[in-house]
């Protein structure tokens, strides 16, 4: 494949302008205020799609944000690919902290800057020029279907009813899916288990206004008060969740595998540096790579309440707030998580206050076998193009998603990522390296010249 | 004093319109923006003292906010009485929660809606209205002086500063106050003590940005587990201030003045109705009147870090803030208090992130003697126009510099209050009777009268 090199290197000017159009509509899927840039997003992954040489290409209503649809069937006996990625992207609060505009994409030291350059519109445009190479150079091995949804950053929500409906039109084989990271640039790696995820919203309301903290101080609840040691109150001193049978069907790792992973390179230092603090953290008795790959978590995600402004205003706040996702490991349901969540954080609330709690999305974990023929033909694309077999590794993220298009559709995904750690995805300044754009368009046509020999 | 009823009768419209010119300027002390509505505030306060009588009213430069002096001196043997109020009120927010705008001061079922309605423009203000009817009406049986400040609500930092350069021109018998409350419409009462301020913002810092909740979550320390954590931690399971040696000054108050305390009406289903809560809450062991006259309490008045808006991100945020202040009794020293906070909060902090403390201000308690023959002359005062002996009590809130006066000025004050706990001062919606308004004007010329006497 030499002219797959060339081919990207003659055109990668026009892959980055391409790119940087579809990064410069703001499909914040979390805003209301960005509905109208979700149907602009999907219009133009239609126009990228239809360039790239699919046989049609169709924007398909849901109840919330369009799925983009788009086939090439060359020959029904032929293996079929689904790609899948979505065209959405997370909120860029705290603006001030980048340093350029998020939806105008920069090229800087080797890395584009935007929000989406990575997750995912970086990674899922790979595979619109990687089949764009292969339609163009008679080379497209199987069929191969995209699907592009608009709320993965939401909890795909609606892609779970979209796919029961269409379960016909999404047949296949195999759901490609770049939206993973890798070890390191020059340690490939292939994502073999996501975590799960469960997200509330809770709310502590005292009096029915804003009180005077003199006043009243010492004589009535006060709900940040109150919210802060109900939050400490879900985890021990070993950082263990305190909700009961909060880890009831955690799938216990051997100890073998638990060697394995340990194989897998990791720095303390270097981590502590990257993120520039003193210590790592988390439940006893387990490494870093556990608490992150094996293990579930608890992490309040956003707090307000009360005065927030410049100075002082002496009050007791009427309600306090807080954001707490959890994620999940193997075989945690969030739907049962989320209920124990519920009755336990209502049963720590004291007198004097009231206490909701409202579930905001969900999704199951998933795992990837490392013997599967997707696996395999991977596993030998990244050798080509880096040189050295990817490590299997679990990641902490999650896309719940995927494990529902093994329930629904009984099809299994190979998450082939090309982000790296410090591309700070759903943080300010992401990045995604020119590199690891330009060598993931390279990997995936291996991966399917490969996968259809299986 | 009959003409008294009648002048007030006669003026009370003008009273209140020029009220609610004082009403429309946003003071608002602790928000830069409003720093040229202060120094309107303070020209409009000149404006309306010099057409009260004043000899003649001078605004007086302060690192920070102008204190506007004036005075009348009919005799210098005689009596002199330092009226002291304050021109800054506090901020709006939250904005939403207002009926009307909080500028525009409105007359609803018999009380004025507005910020500064009672806190304390329309208290402060009655002191112009009783002293213009005592110089139109040749009664004014004493000197006057008028200080109001434009920074109590965030500290009166620079009145301090004030006062040392001042003491002569301040020199008077008794600095007269209306910025606190009485316990009812028909039960007034004097307040014999204040509680004393300290207040800080604390910061917890991870992470140097947002990190993906899924990819670090559980090996990472989340700045805002960790503040909750620690706030968690500042009162024990019987809401006793944990911070060591918090309680080292506190004046024991001996059971007969307790048993005096617990004469004052007080209606617990009243109490929780007015407030829309179900139960009271605070230090085991002390009656809802004791925890907030003569025991110390402390508060989070506000906290805020990561995600706030709508629906769900999934990140650890980089930092977490929040607001504490704490209210304290004699002989409490809000210096020392302080710094045993921050010891103590700083102790608290677990490896993985960095603790900050920032004192903003404090203020000492204050005691006022019911023997001293101001408190005589009020007493009287109230007695006149209300028909019952007020009652002496012990308030939860604080105006730092009336110990202030004490300790530079020597002087005591009388804190003559006409407020109501109802008033909602600090909060959406702040009013203030029309009755409390136009009977404070009516009670001031007699505490004059008596107080000339003694």
């Amino acid at each position: 494949m030499e002219t797959l090199k060339q081919y990207i290197e003659q055109n990668k000017d026009r892959f980055f302008d391409e790119l940087f159009s579809l990064i410069s509509i703001p499909s914040i899927s979390s805003m209301h205020e960005h509905k109208q840039d979700m149907e602009r997003c999907a219009q133009k992954w239609k126009e990228l799609l239809i360039n790239a040489g699919v046989d049609y290409c169709n924007i398909m209503p849901t109840k919330g944000n369009s799925v983009v649809y788009a086939e090439k069937i060359i020959d029904p006996t032929k293996k079929t690919v689904l790609v899948y990625g979505h065209y959405d992207v997370m909120p860029v609060d705290p603006i001030e902290q980048w340093h350029s505009d998020p939806f105008k994409a920069i090229i800087k030291d080797g890395k584009i800057y935007a929000r989406g350059a990575d997750d995912d519109k970086g990674q899922s445009f790979m595979h619109a020029k990687a089949f764009e190479y292969m339609v163009k150079t008679n080379q497209l091995p199987t069929n191969v279907k995209f699907m592009l949804e608009g709320e993965e950053e939401i909890g795909s929500e609606n892609l779970y009813a979209f796919c029961q409906k269409n379960k016909d039109l999404l047949k296949a084989d195999i759901i490609l899916v770049s939206d993973t990271s890798m070890i390191g640039e020059d340690t490939p790696s292939i994502t073999t288990g996501l975590r799960g995820l469960g997200y509330v919203e809770v709310e502590v309301i005292g009096a029915d206004r804003d009180l005077h903290s003199g006043i009243y101080g010492g004589a009535v609840a006060n709900p940040i008060n109150v919210l802060c040691g109900m939050i400490s109150k879900l985890m021990d001193e070993n950082n263990h969740i305190t909700v009961p049978d909060f880890y009831k069907e955690v799938l216990v790792i051997s100890d073998e595998e638990r060697k394995l992973m340990a194989q897998a390179p990791y720095n303390e230092e270097n981590y502590k540096k990257e993120l520039d603090i003193d210590d790592v953290f988390g439940e006893k008795g387990y490494s870093t790579i556990e608490r992150t790959g094996i293990r579930p978590s608890l992490d309040v995600c956003g707090i307000w309440g009360g005065y927030q402004g410049e100075g002082s205003k002496t009050i007791i706040p009427s309600s306090a707030h807080a954001k707490i996702s959890f994620r999940l490991v193997p075989d945690q349901d969030f739907n049962i998580i989320t209920e124990r969540f519920e009755k336990y954080f209502l049963s720590l609330a004291p007198k004097g206050v009231r206490v909701k709690v409202t579930p905001l999305h969900g999704g199951y974990p998933y795992v990837s076998p490392i013997d599967m023929p997707a696996y395999k033909a991977a596993e030998k694309a990244y050798e080509k193009v880096y040189g050295k077999r990817p490590i299997p590794t679990k990641s902490g993220g999650s896309i719940p998603i995927v494990a529902g298009f093994e329930r629904i559709l009984g099809i299994k995904s190979i998450l082939m990522g090309f982000g790296l750690s410090a591309d700070a995805i759903h943080s300010p300044n992401e990045s995604y390296p020119v590199n690891q754009f330009l060598k993931g368009i390279e990997t995936i046509p291996h991966f399917y010249k490969e996968f259809a020999k299986q």
